[in-house]
């Protein structure tokens, strides 16, 4: 029997080339076959964050998601039509992972933290020797371009959806001293409200790109519009920059 | 007037040397000022993590925390003391800065989070420009090192101290869908009830040095005694390695 390979899920930082690691570089510029996921007719963040560490002639596994806009998001047909697409690219690997290649699946920030890595490694992990290279992730970025001190000493920290209902939002952002919103897009008006209510609107960062060159942010509470792109983040630091905060 | 030199706090990872990015180890091969935190007598994980990519003949500023053990912790003296030790580190480097070198700052980990270097970046930021080299979070290292998925999707995700009441972190790690624990130490009794009571026991996962040579990583509930570290964490998976879990 064939030596198997193995699955190598490596997190190439929030976008910026330098925020890749030694690591995931070396990774790279070894990797035999690369797997990256991409929207139909575009090459993707993390393929393009790669791309200098790549050898020339690697051989490239595009996961290409299936165009969904019309069926909705909450639906089982939705899911059915995602899994049905995450089992087939893990098929796709598999058959490369059982010639006994090894192969390098990019990811976006940290690939076991809101990464599409974990869909591939929740269905190839049990069959395969699976390693995972940490990266640097998204919001890590977005708040060091903001150079706002998220969390310190004893502080409570909370990730969001803000998808989630608006009461739901304002309890949960009270609760917690710092917090980071995920995925804005439309529900930037109701993120509003639920920072207003909870008295968290005067401290919180509205984020664009955090770690690429055109980055836009400011405070939400300046920000005159409620355009926002579906990444885009809302940091809430939890210490404040006054050394009275010590603790 | 002089130039003014700028602050750099520089994240270099969870321990893995090659969990630098190479955004740091080009901040790091530059520098001729570095500062960090150590205990008396020893060199610091961060200085440790960075040897590889220093000049030899770097200045070096380490900042030595003064010796608390006979004072206890939630005490406005232990805070005084601290607070004068920060001021203190604080004026050290501002006195490089001020004659124009760039100092900077080795971070475990990210510098906003979780880290000693917030301390120095609240007193000197007002007056010098700064700059963060964001870097991976110790808690992506050890999920790393374990390959378990984190969250995913509208998961909500929360870090907790291990030092909360123990009713408290009960009912936070049921609200949550993902949890880290940080600060173990002598918590762990009262955190294994904790996880009893919010029934996330049969999940969480006790790691030591996570990305260590020598990491020790089990499950909790397979973990026989209740000697930790203080620097062991817990980690709460959210997410379900079965392809059901799909969202």
């Amino acid at each position: 029997m064939n030596r198997l390979g193995r699955l190598i899920g490596v997190g190439v930082g929030p976008g910026d080339p330098e925020l890749v690691t030694l690591k995931a570089a070396r990774a790279l510029s070894d990797a035999e076959v690369v797997a990256f996921f991409a929207k139909r007719g575009e090459t993707g963040h993390a393929r393009r964050i790669a791309a200098p560490h790549l050898r020339s002639g690697v051989a490239e596994l595009p996961l290409v998601f299936p165009v969904t806009t019309e069926i909705p998001k909450c639906s089982a047909g939705y899911r059915d039509v995602l899994c049905a697409f995450y089992d087939e690219a893990a098929s796709k690997i598999a058959r490369e992972l059982e010639t006994g290649r090894d192969v390098v699946v990019l990811c976006e920030g940290d690939p076991l933290f809101y990464g599409s890595y974990m869909h591939l490694h929740a269905r190839l992990a049990p069959r395969f020797a699976a390693e995972i290279v940490a990266g640097v992730t998204g919001m890590s970025g977005c708040w060091s371009a903001a150079g706002a001190p998220m969390a310190q000493g004893d502080d409570v920290f909370t990730v969001l959806p803000a998808t989630l209902p608006e009461a739901e939002l304002a309890r949960r952002l009270a609760d917690a001293d710092a917090a980071v919103v995920m995925k804005i897009g439309r529900h930037l008006p109701k993120l509003r409200r639920a920072l207003q209510c909870s008295g968290r609107l005067e401290r919180a960062l509205y984020v664009e790109r955090g770690t690429m060159a055109d980055a836009k942010m400011l405070p939400l509470a300046a920000k005159r519009d409620d355009e926002a792109p579906y990444f885009a983040i809302v940091l809430v630091p939890g210490w404040d920059r006054r050394p009275g905060a010590d603790r």
